[in-house]
């Protein structure tokens, strides 16, 4: 075999494996978004077909054995090359560790637990969810195992969203936060409220919605012939090459508020896969490096961003237009604090910046609980509200509004939550950052977001996957992660709206 | 090998297709629908891997192997087996006879046809897309040549849209069409011309539209929980599986009339897909037989039930509650004249029931004549011209309305559209019969039309691909097919609305 005999060989499989993934990706989409309630049983099985044709396109021994070639003939290879295979070596070790039959089962368990958790969160009815979410951490606790039997599943299953992230790491980090952002929060639970009465009880008209993401879109500078946008019950981004780009919302009438924050947060996901390097195009090194690191770039747009002054100055004019009689006389201050009104709530999804992550705080804790065995899942309600009572003060009313509000255990996301919590504070050390070399407000008031847009480029979008996470973000920001820009950014800006 | 052992083998394989025709059917459906317009490039390639794993699972020689064996054992299957295995060796054949390369540069070569088209139509530039349909036509004549080497390759290309048909076939009907309608479309433009200037010149928002066809579809008895409807540039049906079957409708804001017969259109064909036989699902028996039976069930809900006097009574009272104004003092006589009003026009899709054929004709013998070489790409906009000029008196202004409106060369569909005509004629035989059982009027004027969706189910419907399309329509009406049904219902039709 020659190097180039290994890298044809190397690129055919990873072509297919696009194909695949494109596909399956397309299928998921349209499910979440165009498909009839009825169409799951059938996008089931298609599913189950295509990811055992991946599973084996992944663990063709050709392909192991070119990849394998490759490595071993590195200095033949230039740096992206090389990087890209490190990568498709580790992800594949993964694949690799497990059965095909339960990789297969485990997509068609998903497949079926999607539409049993839409149910029961209708019906708020936890026991008939129970059996698939206990299989369904049954078996991530598994594959942990296969892939790494000597570590601890749950450090095992952190790794595989944030590369090196460990539950020792993660447990400093949520104390850090915790240490600041609670008596933060008492302080501003004992100040008046802000008034945010104005934006409810009137009704916002969905076709006058839609036109305000595509502004929306616009004013982040979405490229709309390559992101299109749908609508659906739980927002979510997907992409299939950086021409193709998904971003979903959901709207409500009763507020615009919802969807707004939904396009921006998905927009500042999109953002990022649409500006992975044209280089990295088609490789396995294509769009974003991890969760953590994509959150960071979505909260960004939505809170650094989209809940700053400016954005709402800038804005509020074209809502106005858009819903002149619901906003009439609404001042930009007004909406400002609005916006951005502090309090213990109950849905993660509509909480504010400052509670935010005490609820991705609470998840983490139990899925720890659920890996280790500390916390059996028929407890979860239970173990659930009584988090909900000691970090956030309030009771929990339905299991609706509490253990079943997310899709991500019924969606096999186990592990991830902890990603929005640290992709916020990344967030805001890349804000400092930013801050020296590009007059952020400056740029949000001129309606221009380019110079911002242009230093995430520039510093995270465009490395796609050649650095691991902490490595692109010490890149970007000149010094190792620290939270302290994170609960900074909180105290001066809560202390600032509530006159602490 | 037992017959059990074909049997599983077989089935394995088109469990198989049947995966990767629902994963590239829904990117085609997503493409039309959703996908952003950049998207066409990468969607190409992943359409061209899938059709090519699709290639090598159908010209398995031991999917032939199977297929042989349980031929030659036929009298150990029931009838609905012996009948699939005949369907699919005879499909097979076709798909085996077009070598590999040849297959996936055929949807390559679509898939890039498509934004072509898109294009050219409109710039109304004919010559930007000249070379693609010639390719089209070349590959279209050369597999034609593949697969029926000794038979003229038009006869075989209206064969694989409706078994049995010819030329010779073709030819005489619309010749006995053209007898009746020509005369009849005379004696119409002599008459003064029906008002339906009502209907235009207001502004008919998206959103109360969308309700309109939530309602017909409610209306013509279509299961929203297996059929969801979409939007699209040209409108069109696609189904997965029984429970997945997707509508498209395009809407105009300055009317809901053509909104409202795309939906009803197209919900005749879903209709169709959404009642083929339960033991039929996931066989190649499953879901529509042919083209023309499918276009007889969309063109029947379409125009003899969805122009019938009663249904426009029936739906009025829904139309005025959702435009109140813009239909303020409309009476059901005035608009059922206005959505039958006749006169030659531009654009097929929009054509009335009258002049209907008379489109198609024109784009049939454009399609023989290039297939025979009679006619030269080239030629094509002259051509169209003077027959839009010889059979409907009328000029063509541009490419756009001309050469250029319909998609279906640009989609590979050559050969499908005598099905139109074929299918209103069906459509009108099964009509007669029907009235000898079901008072129709009466049940389209009590709102539930179960009565006639019954009698479709039991004659057609159910029966998937049981039958050949001819014996189909024979078993279903108890008697070979006469366009005479169709040509009186016309004449009776345009007749009483122009008082001839």
């Amino acid at each position: 075999m020659t190097v180039q005999d290994a890298r044809n060989i190397y690129r055919e499989h990873i072509e297919k494996l696009h194909a695949l993934g494109h596909a399956m990706g397309v299928l998921h989409y349209d499910g979440a978004t165009a498909a009839p309630v009825e169409s799951a049983e059938g996008r089931g099985k298609t599913l189950a077909y295509l990811s055992g044709c991946a599973y084996e396109i992944e663990t063709d021994p050709a392909l192991l054995e070119a990849a394998q070639f490759l490595k071993a003939h590195a200095d033949a290879l230039n740096a992206q090359d090389r990087r890209e295979i490190e990568v498709f070596l580790r992800n594949n070790e993964y694949t690799a560790s497990i059965p095909q039959a339960e990789y297969v089962a485990y997509v068609e368990l998903l497949n079926r637990a999607d539409a049993v958790w839409h149910k029961a969160k209708q019906d708020s009815d936890f026991a008939s969810f129970a059996p698939i979410v206990k299989e369904i951490f049954e078996t991530n606790v598994r594959f942990a195992k296969y892939y790494k039997p000597d570590q601890a599943p749950y450090d095992t299953q952190l790794g595989l969203y944030e590369r090196g992230l460990t539950m020792e790491k993660t447990d400093a980090f949520f104390n850090a936060l915790r240490e600041r952002i609670v008596p933060l929060l008492k302080k501003v639970m004992a100040k008046p409220q802000v008034d945010d009465s104005f934006i409810w009880g009137k009704t916002y008209p969905i076709e006058a919605q839609r036109k305000f993401s595509d502004y929306l879109m616009d004013v982040i500078t979405i490229d709309k012939d390559r992101c299109a946008i749908g609508e659906t019950e739980h927002p979510f981004t997907t992409n299939f090459n950086k021409k193709d780009v998904r971003i979903t919302t959901h709207y409500h009438e009763e507020t615009p508020i919802y969807s707004m924050y939904s396009v921006i947060h998905e927009g500042g996901h999109a953002l990022y896969e649409l500006h992975s390097g044209d280089e990295l195009e088609g490789t396995v090194l294509s769009g974003g490096v991890s969760m953590s690191i994509h959150e960071s770039q979505s909260r960004f747009m939505e809170n650094l961003i989209g809940r700053s002054r400016e954005f709402i100055e800038l804005i509020l004019p074209k809502m106005q237009e858009l819903f002149p009689e619901q906003l009439a006389g609404v001042t930009a201050e007004q909406l400002y604090l609005a916006v951005n009104k502090a309090e213990p709530s109950l849905i993660r999804t509509e909480a504010d910046e400052l509670t935010y992550a005490l609820h991705v705080m609470v998840r983490y804790e139990i899925e720890k609980g659920l890996f280790d065995g500390s916390i059996a899942v028929e407890e979860l309600p239970g173990v659930w509200n009584a988090k909900y009572r000691e970090y956030l003060g309030i009771e929990v009313p339905d299991d609706r509004r509490g253990v079943l509000q997310d899709s991500h255990w019924s969606g096999g996301n186990v592990g991830y939550f902890p990603s929005y919590a640290l992709g916020s504070a990344y967030g805001a050390q890349m804000l400092a950052k930013m801050r020296e070399t590009v007059d952020v407000e400056a740029a949000v008031r001129s309606g221009d977001l380019r110079p911002i847009t242009g230093w995430l480029e520039a510093h995270i979008w465009k490395f796609g996957g050649l650095y691991d996470p902490m490595e692109l973000l010490e890149r970007a920001v000149g010094e190792p992660f620290d939270p302290k820009y994170y609960t900074d950014y909180l105290e001066e800006k809560f202390t600032k709206i509530y006159g602490l």
